[in-house]
């Protein structure tokens, strides 16, 4: 096992009828920016329910963070926050309007040009701006940790950042508040979990026993859930599919072994480049990563074959082949597809992507950074 | 899944060569109170490597600090630092000195007769002295988490105590520090660790998925080290024997699902009134409380019994005493005797402790609150 530092301080609030202890949760003489999204939460009540828990407090809204937040429009509710003199930010949403609202925590605070913070993975952020978080998607893990990604729109640059700053002070988890959710963001969310875990896990053994097994036990709860998603959320599904979320990035199962995340960083191109939703790139590229990189994840992928499916049977490679094919399989169960054509795209657009993580420094990605753009490009036409 | 919150904000620094990182985590202005246990620390030179790392630090010192903390020893503590107005605690030993560390904090602070911490379970404690640990033993989990056991002599009690405002600020996870540890102790926090995992696990099921499997991976990997721990602690035992013992009382396998602790508080009366090792007390009691309550417990006991034993074959009794006889031979085969016979204890004790657990309010214990003096009284007959 490597050595390791965890720290998480956020507090979750799991529940039913949780949104009203957010009373108790902000300060009473916070000055606080509710920020959203879409319109959703404002659609289903969410909103309402928010405003009305925070009571007399002086309250400003920000919605329309986009589904990919972009550093355009975040830097509008930045320039709110510095004219209101606000100092208590609530993101009501999913992991995008919690990525955005770290960000704009941070920037408030920045001295120089905000985007420098995704340009140095957040190592400038020296403060930000105290937050809490209501989540109403279950995928991201956003609401547990201190990391998000924002999209720069003027760049086609979508980059990921990280700061002990930006920790939630608390999240509320209330399962009931998926219950609106269109099949479409339930499924994607349970593919954008599931592929946290394996970016955590199917890299190269190091005896992180209990770290191994919670990652299994993240995954088979994905694979025993995931069919219920669609079809028959119930209480049970729900309030799983939220947790297992949760902790899908929460920096547990990531302690202390290596990490890989080139899938990710392939994908980030792929949404930036194409609007593709960021489980759906994922969903793509994985299967592909997994194939190209087999001898270097082998003794990871024959333990997640046997642990994860139950796969025992046949020579080795048999067993590896079929694990990456109960992969594919099970997003295309949840009505993702996992082929570039799918999605109308083709190889000639292949050396642009790899151009665009060139211009991001995404040359030396995965466990043993040696995902260079070659390597991306071999993932990229095995997911054609 | 039950409703929950988690919240833990304990940093931890896992690797070697960690002691000296308490330079930057203890305030450099701190005047601060050393506690340890019986001398160990100070054998091995970890006491010698934390005052080094301390600095130049206003520095006292409080040892002798009991292997069941003493109301006694610890307020002796208190009155030396507010006599010396200090203002940082921190811990260096393993659960018993965490354990006398927290309460000491919460004693300083307390208006009125400390003892009262520990009669309303933590309930009064408003504040605090900050504090922090450096682990050498894993076992108790008290170093990433807000409870602890104090017992006062004077009247043969062992209580618990539990407060949001005694989680460690840091725990320092130095896998090394058990190089010197005596086989005894290692298999005590094999034994503790297992039996913490089973007091949030073999319960009832709820649905909570991620939880029952995070802790059958607890479960399992201490199956896997448990036999080395004795004969062959190597880096990868001894990194995940520490790591697990954290883990299985962290708050997060527990968070939403029910709880037993009956064999925990059948097991105090045991240490209080004998002097035998906590662990040992666990290792005599549980498998007789599960055989003694395997009615309610029968549906985790078969999922137990297939998911960390491998039990699929016969009758669901004969699962279910499998599983149980599994898990007895697995604590005898770390030299930890499973019987009170076995510690000169005979059936004419019983009547004793089962006043003592009257006399401490444990009347309900369990997770359903069925475990009254007539069933403790069962339950100590079934480990005669």
């Amino acid at each position: 096992m490597f050595d390791f530092e965890f720290h998480n301080p956020t507090k979750i609030v799991f529940g039913r009828q949780t949104v009203a202890r957010l009373d108790t949760l902000v300060p009473a003489n916070a000055r606080v920016l509710v920020l959203y999204g879409g319109g959703s939460a404002q659609k289903n009540g969410t909103l309402d329910e928010v405003l009305g828990a925070l009571g007399s407090r002086e309250i400003q809204q920000f919605g329309g963070i986009e589904a990919n937040p972009t550093y355009e429009t975040l830097m509008r509710a930045v320039e709110l926050i510095r004219e209101q003199k606000l100092d208590f930010l609530l993101a009501v949403g999913g992991g995008s309007v919690i990525d955005g609202t770290k960000f704009v925590a941070a920037a408030v605070a920045y001295q120089g040009e905000p985007w420098e913070i995704l340009e140095t993975y957040g190592a400038k952020v020296t403060q930000a701006l105290p937050f809490g978080s209501v989540l109403t998607l279950p995928a991201t893990g956003s609401e547990m940790n201190n990391g998000g990604v924002v999209t720069r729109k003027s760049t086609q640059s979508k980059l990921p950042f990280r700061s002990p700053h930006v920790f939630p002070q608390f999240s509320i988890l209330d399962p009931d508040k998926t219950l609106t959710l269109p099949p479409r963001q339930l499924a994607n969310g349970v593919a954008d979990a599931f592929t946290h875990v394996v970016e955590q896990y199917l890299t190269y053994p190091v005896e992180g026993r209990v770290q191994d097994r919670f990652a299994e036990g993240l995954l088979q709860t994905l694979v025993e859930i995931g069919p219920k998603v669609l079809n028959d959320p119930d209480d049970d599904v729900r309030a799983n599919l939220m947790w297992v979320a949760t902790l899908a990035l929460n920096g547990l199962v990531g302690a202390g072994v290596p990490q890989d995340w080139s899938t990710h960083m392939i994908g980030h191109e792929l949404t930036a480049g194409y609007g593709i939703d960021h489980a759906r790139t994922l969903a793509v590229v994985l299967p592909a990563n997994l194939q190209i990189r087999r001898e270097s994840k082998r003794r990871k992928l024959l333990q997640y074959a046997e642990r994860v499916w139950h796969i025992t049977e046949g020579s080795e490679e048999q067993r590896i082949d079929a694990a990456i094919e109960r992969t594919r399989s099970f997003f295309e169960s949840l009505d993702i597809r996992t082929r570039l054509h799918d999605y109308d795209i083709g190889a000639d657009a292949i050396d642009a992507l790899i151009a665009q993580l060139e211009a991001h420094g995404m040359t030396q990605l995965g466990e043993g950074k040696d995902v260079t753009p070659d390597v991306s490009r071999r993932i990229l036409e095995a997911s054609l």
